[in-house]
């Protein structure tokens, strides 16, 4: 396996975070090959020796490029803006760039950590739609609000950004979690006015190499 | 109160997000004032109309600073560091610049949004120690396995940076959650490097204005 070659995703379908990093090297136009990982095969692949040695805290994303693993979707995101400057996905001015970060932290730091599937699983079977409920709407409900402040067509202005990455992912698990996406009309019409771009459909959870064919569309 | 003067930072002196902000402005000598912001009085100031201006997420820290108001701890963080080039917080290499992220993002996604206050309120008195602990656990075997790889006197290296920033005050957490940090060995001599330095000091808990008498050293 060459370090070198083309860039490599530990990926899995579903995992908002793995889609989130799928939509930048898209936007980018970032050729990569996919490793799929299954976060449900055997109690997850993700907990596997071989997988911690690649990221020790034992979630997807990871990526393997320029001879370097990097983990953590926001960082490997951050590390492809500042080494593949096209088609840029951070704002230049510094209080929109500063708007991004903020979407994009609400999201990464204040909603999906808490409805992820390995604290899902901590919380209980009986308890976890409640839970995840409970976590999405409250973080959409800010988002929202920043939202107000900050939108355009997308999140932050007319330029597609490092928070529209996060922000469709996360719709997505939303949904999941029959979350009544109502009272968030911002979010609800970026989602619609991205739906059918090509980086992000190609992103999309049905289109991935290891969706289960019974769900594909 | 002019937006342009001095930054003023809404902050609680025992949380451990406007401690890494805290940090950040001490080690670039910016001054600021505080602005206590109680999570507990009344059942929490943060959840206050007014405060919800300032934060949607209801959460400290905020940073009014140079006519806006700035949300999410890692956000400032960047932001101070683009707007306020002087005492670096982010090395110049690309590969420690991801270093430096991943184990930001590890503590800042993996662990604090899973043992904040808000969180363990959510999961009641009876299993919060137990809840704090899991992740807290979980979390530092992860960054423990990362600065084997990245350390030198500090997280990334020699220099300190924004991971130090975000590792102090998780420390700090996990003592207060009773966490057995034996088997983290580097991250306790990089906390025990940096206990005395002045900045770090300065942004400790028991150093803020709205630290309870009774808990001040």
């Amino acid at each position: 396996m060459s370090l070198m070659g083309k860039p490599i995703l530990y990926s899995y379908w579903r995992s908002s975070c793995s889609w989130r990093v799928r939509i930048a090297l898209n936007l980018k136009e970032i050729p990569y090959d996919i490793k799929p990982i299954s976060l449900i095969k055997g109690g997850g692949e993700q907990h596997s020796n071989i997988f911690r040695d690649v990221n020790p805290m034992e979630h997807v994303p990871a990526l393997q490029i320029d001879g370097h693993t990097l983990i953590e979707s926001l960082n490997i995101m951050h590390y492809l803006e500042e080494t593949r400057p096209q088609r840029p996905l951070m704002p230049q001015d510094v209080h929109k760039r500063a708007k991004v970060r903020e979407i994009c932290e609400v999201i990464a730091s204040g909603i999906q950590p808490l409805q992820n599937l390995t604290v899902l699983i901590y919380v209980g079977e009986e308890k976890k739609k409640e839970w995840a409920q409970h976590w999405i709407q409250r973080g959409l409900r800010a988002v929202e609000k920043l939202l107000t402040a900050s939108a355009g067509k997308y999140c932050v202005g007319d330029e597609i950004s490092l928070a529209d990455c996060c922000l469709i992912p996360q719709v997505f698990s939303a949904r999941r979690f029959h979350v009544d996406l109502r009272p968030f009309p911002i979010v609800l019409r970026i989602d619609r006015e991205l739906e059918n771009h090509p980086a992000f459909c190609a992103a999309h959870p049905s289109n991935q190499p290891d969706c289960p064919p019974e769900v594909t569309k």
